[in-house]
């Protein structure tokens, strides 16, 4: 694809953006600044200040804009009404931040007071989400100054509780359903496929937790006294969960595959297609060798096919030296990830039953299922992603690639389920910008970039109107 | 066996241990008012005091005594030279105790301020150890008042750090080798089988310990987005954990039931002979069924085969709710009991090597060997067993069985090495005591039964010298 051409109001729109660089980063810095911490009880001024504070920029940038007060940290929603008849695009964003707790990899300053080193602002959120939201805008007003996309209802939600869970959002979501109704969700709070790299993510595997408790003798018992003669709960739960997987890294859960859509040909020529090296992956994650299910490639193995993992064991003496006790209970955190067509309930099911029939008559085993989420595969061949894709080569120089991601973005489940609209996920950020640790970095680069992409998405969107 | 007739001489023994009893009592209650916790550095002070104590007491029972400075807490030693080459006796015992800190279960009053309920003091360390030691010091004392075997050369060695692991009794008993050597060593650190039935127990399991330690990734890494590309650390775990039971309550390790000394007709017979009800133990225990090795009953398999246990698991997450990590490590503590004739340096050996065999490329598999001790089993024919068995039946009223113990005692292992001395494990505790649990308590009967038995055991082997 070549590069579009630019409109004259675009042209208008890109200099109002390069006028402003100087005050749009001493914006950055001022929303870097509140420690909007969302899971911190003892922040919860300073996350109340931020919302007003985007509040104000989202009026700034031309949008009627409310604070909506909810159980936790407030939503802002701001709007611009456009044409009637004419298409919606909801923005969405969260201004809530990870903690900065100190980690064994420290901040090299202060977590909320950014600096620049070699072209990025350091500081708590400055990836995720706060360079990002202030990107687009920065964009929307510039593309309102210039008169952009005059057609378009422009929606945008900033909240306050990504990082907590959301617990908010979807009440809220489910009760402006109709004010929310839009042709497309665009959300950036993820990244590019690499640094200069822009991508579209359009998949997310779905997620489904449970916890194995394995219970047998009333209290730890003696290993001397009693072992032998009573049956181990992490025994028992160390062969139930080895028995949970199969040769050739599949999982073995009766039905596990059932649902699983193939990836087709097309699909697995695209990810290969992607400048990926296993060597350079595995020295990422610094494991011995990597590993996986047979027949699929690394990235195919992250995006496409299902898991079953286990995120926490304990059980019995876990502390310093030996303990000799056989212990009265063990426990196993395990997540799923699903890809599409597998339905979290019925794989939550699934696995009970199998795990079930694993359970000796020696202890009690309990399977608690815990949330779920559902895969997502977005369909790309809409209007409002080439329109994205479109934008972001404007913005970005270059084509965006498209992406799948391992994990689960809730917020696009929220959005699918409530209001039936496709998210589409355009990463500003970098792979390496650390989010939710420490020296978090958004390049100045990228914010720049992000604006001028969120001016091309309206003018795009605005003037076509099309595949909707 | 018909009970003993009763020599004039020891008649006068018993009626000391009679006329004195009201004395005995207090001594029991000023022993137990002294804190000696030996882990507790802020004890320090207390269980400098009780060992100065303990000296004084065996010095009144008609020892001469030295406290023996070390470098944790002292040992107290007292002797009385019998007719030269006369047979000797080493009684070892111990005064500190396990600490009494609150648990779930609490004391129902100070742990250091002694009360009687029930026929029993209750106070931590009643039964475990002072409540027996001090029974065997007035029987010592008893029997010599009353001139009881005066051919017998009496060694008394009573330790301040049992609880926390016997540091400093080695190396003195190996410096001190010549001058501890004697025919047997008596121990009245256990119980009897039952409620007034005395246990006289002859054999001990061996234990090998050891980690094994499973690494990964670098650091934990989010299960999503690399979740189905890395070896999880905490799977591989539990694979290899599983790999190393085999069906039937069998341990899978090659080689690991080669030395195992099959257990003959005879000694089944008389396990079979005891009162034991599975229904009661299974009750006592709470666990849902009882399991272990098939072919062999519950006290069987407590006593006398071979185990491997979890002791303890930990990997990735293990507080409350989901957190969806892909665990850079997992651990597990094992521990093997081993008997007669398993070496524990060999079953390090061979689980090591089988372990290692169980690793996969993906993962770095490390297993440490920790501390080992032999399996005991001690001849029952000797004429120092059969005076104990007399004593008893003295002291008891019935002729003790004899009995295993699927634990270790560390100190019976140190006196074979260092003495080459089998030890006569005399139990006068009960075994719902509760040693190193709330409300520990000791019976006053036992404790008088106590003295009796070992005033009777001064006179056997005074007496005899036989069979050694």
């Amino acid at each position: 694809m070549k590069l579009p051409e630019l409109s004259p109001a675009f042209k208008k729109a890109q200099s109002f953006i390069s006028s402003r660089e100087a005050e749009f980063r001493e914006r950055l810095f001022e929303f870097l600044r509140f420690p909007s911490v969302s899971s911190d009880s003892r922040r919860r001024g300073d996350v109340a200040r931020c919302a007003e504070w985007v509040r104000k920029r989202m009026r700034e940038a031309g949008l009627k804009v409310e604070l909506v007060p909810t159980e936790g940290h407030p939503i802002v929603y701001g709007e611009r009404p456009g044409r009637p008849g004419g298409p919606a695009l909801l923005v969405y964003g969260h201004y809530d931040v990870q903690p900065a707790d100190p980690s064994k990899e420290p901040w090299r300053q202060d977590p909320f007071e950014p600096v620049v080193e070699s072209g990025s602002v350091v500081a708590r959120g400055a990836s995720d989400d706060k360079g990002q939201v202030l990107a687009l805008l920065c964009g929307i007003r510039a593309a309102l100054e210039a008169g952009l996309g005059e057609d378009l209802h422009l929606k945008v939600l900033i909240e306050g509780e990504e990082e907590v869970g959301s617990q908010s959002l979807m009440p809220f979501v489910s009760r402006e359903k109709e004010r929310l109704r839009a042709e497309a969700v665009v959300i950036a709070d993820s990244t590019q496929f690499a640094a200069g790299l822009p991508a579209i993510t359009y998949g997310l595997r779905g997620i489904l937790c449970l916890e194995i408790i394995v219970r047998g003798p009333k209290k730890d018992l003696h290993s001397g006294s009693y072992g032998g003669a009573v049956a181990n709960p992490a025994m028992v739960l160390a062969r139930m969960v080895a028995a949970c997987h199969a040769p050739f890294g599949k999982v073995a859960i009766p039905g596990f595959y059932d649902k699983v859509r193939p990836l087709d040909d097309q699909e697995r020529e695209e990810i290969r297609k992607l400048p990926f090296s296993d060597r350079e992956f595995q020295e990422e994650v610094g494991a011995p060798k990597l590993w996986g299910e047979e027949g699929y490639s690394v990235l195919e193995r992250r995006w496409a096919r299902p898991t079953f993992e286990v995120n926490g064991l304990v059980s019995g003496h876990t502390g310093e030296g030996m303990k000799t006790v056989l212990p009265a209970e063990a426990r196993a955190k395990i997540s799923m990830r699903l890809v599409p067509d597998q339905d979290p309930e019925e794989i939550g099911r699934l696995a009970s039953e199998y795990i079930q029939s694993l359970a000796p008559a020696s202890a009690a085993v309990e399977v608690k299922l815990h949330h779920g989420a559902r895969p997502v595969l977005v369909r790309c061949d809409t209007g409002a992603v080439r329109a994205a894709m479109e934008a972001i080569a404007v913005g970005f120089g270059r084509e965006p690639v498209f992406v799948r991601e391992g994990g689960s973005i809730p917020v696009v489940n929220t959005f699918k389920e409530a209001l039936g609209t496709d998210s589409i996920l355009i990463g500003l950020g970098l792979p390496d910008d650390g989010a939710h640790g420490p020296n978090e970095k958004f390049s100045l680069d990228d914010f720049r970039r992000g604006m001028v992409t969120m001016a091309a998405l309206i003018e795009k969107l605005g003037k076509t109107g099309e595949g909707h």
